[in-house]
């Protein structure tokens, strides 16, 4: 196995990151596809013991080193907790290193050192406390990158990938914000990331309405004819393949997913309905515009189940998996 | 056999409800679930020779007389039409008929000799231009039924039942138009043609949020803490056995779904996206505060394949089975 390995961060430690981490491994340490955790070894042990899960932890000293053992044990390049964890009850003293473990993998993917970075689930809120000054996850990473321009989340599944243009916004704000140059932005963002990351030679973009049959000739609103209309137009003539504006309830069924291969949608509910009413388990984020591979998995620290041996590793894996795929196209 | 048929609208002529008519008799002619067809007995057998149906088209004297019929020809009580239709090119010669058709599926309803109405897709724009003074079917059949109160739309499919509380308004007046009053009003229609129509004995209703994440507590909109909330506890009041706000991308999961019997939803595509992206093609539109049961196809007139011999029945066939079995229950 020579593959670079990726980076995977340790998440919020009170969460349900460190049990998706040892379960991510036992799926995944036949296929091909190494991560090294930034991750405290003792913390990971302790939890493996609890849940019985047979994980055993090797702390590496590179991500080279960390390829190698990968087979036979859970690399760790160590990022040391200031308190053990209680699952469920984030404490601001362990918010340093939540931080340090996504600083440390951004560097290692900056480097090459690792062909990407995967993000274990953080809660905002105990960060803040603590100092954290972003949003989140991405608003930092484009900070340790040095990215230029925007970042735009997809969603990807096995079905259907979708980049929602509003994200998190109350749905009036939403409407209000909605503009030509949100639309093209990400539109051509996400063309160039299925090109480049993906490797889809002429990505095919479909463009959501706004409004019900959208629109409907103007009857049941504007938005297609004054702000999404000229975006397609705009798109066209960058030479990119779009389509739309389509009525917001046809565009997600098999017939019309075979047309297209991202569904750019104008606010966040829209990709995320079909997304995940079609797929709630394999739904992978992935972070279009950063000079690295980022990607995570479509949950939260679920602290309600943390620790108790319940949580899902498939978004994790799915999320992983997908890393090593856009890792084989990236250019950097 | 001896059921009371129920009575299918010839809906546009120039549309497919023809041969969609056609179509559904030869998948249902075998299942005990008569219909009588509200229609021109020389436009059908025209159709039917033209796209080489077998289909015998046979004029009943009465609903009696159409279900004796019903096994061994397509039963048609006669409503001529004053041109021969041109399939994807209405003819406001041919309102008139358009319209008695629906007057007379719901007279026989209001009898009792028809066990409900099935209607098939109409033009509204081609019945104006003739006339046609409402704005679509459901409230036609309002008036024609003396219906008190307020007609709710439901999609119901295999997967899911949706109820849209805001329906063909653009999604900014949607939000703009969206109350507590519309909410529980809604919901209030809705429970009881679960219990009496369905024969659902305790429906359970899952309210959705307005806001990505229902408004993550404020930081995303607030309707659903001065809208929906005092909504739900309203319904709850009256003892009906509700739930929510439900943050939106997350209620249409398999898993989510076996919570609720149906989801009331608060805009269009709320309610259209994740019904049609699980099934395009079964999905029927249940009108519940009529005196009369009435269901139609979840799909329009289709100038653009009528004719054509293209037309899939199965949401009008849908819509006949789910309509005998709404008759089963429903207390006049």
């Amino acid at each position: 196995m020579t593959r670079t390995p990726l980076a995977l961060t340790m998440g919020d430690p009170a969460g349900i990151g460190g049990e998706l981490t040892l379960r991510a491994w036992l799926g995944l340490r036949g296929q091909g596809v190494p991560f090294v955790a930034l991750d405290d070894p003792g913390r990971l042990r302790a939890l493996a013991a609890t849940l019985g899960l047979r994980v055993p932890v090797a702390e590496a000293a590179s991500c080279a080193a960390a390829v190698a053992l990968f087979p036979d044990a859970l690399p760790v390049l160590p990022v040391l907790l200031a308190v053990p964890p209680q699952p469920g009850h984030p404490d601001p003293a362990n918010a340093r290193a939540v931080v340090a473990s996504i600083e440390r993998a951004a560097m290692l993917a900056m480097s090459g050192e690792a062909a990407g970075v995967v993000t274990n689930p953080i809660n905002k809120a105990a960060l803040y406390e603590a100092g954290f000054a972003y949003p989140g996850h991405t608003e930092f990473l484009a900070v340790l990158t040095g990215a230029a321009g925007q970042q735009i989340m997809m969603l990807a599944s096995p079905h259907l990938r979708v980049v929602p243009v509003t994200v998190h916004a109350s749905l009036r704000a939403s409407i209000a914000m909605l503009s030509t140059g949100m639309i093209v932005a990400a539109a051509r963002t996400t063309e160039r990331a299925l090109r480049l990351d993906f490797g889809i030679a002429t990505p095919r973009l479909a463009v959501a309405g706004l409004n019900p049959h959208a629109g409907e000739q103007g009857a049941l609103g504007d938005e297609e004819t004054t702000i999404i209309g000229p975006a397609i137009a705009a798109l066209r003539g960058d030479g990119i393949h779009v389509s739309g504006p389509w009525p917001p309830d046809t565009m997600f069924t098999p017939a019309a997913r075979k047309r297209y291969d991202v569904a750019i949608c104008m606010y966040h509910d829209q990709a995320l309905i079909p997304l995940k009413t079609l797929d709630m388990d394999h739904g992978v984020n992935v972070t279009l515009g950063l000079p690295i591979v980022r990607t995570s998995p479509d949950h939260g620290t679920a602290y309600d189940i943390a620790g108790k041996g319940l949580a899902d590793p498939a978004s994790l894996r799915a999320a992983i998996a997908l890393a090593a795929s856009l890792t084989c196209h990236t250019l950097k």
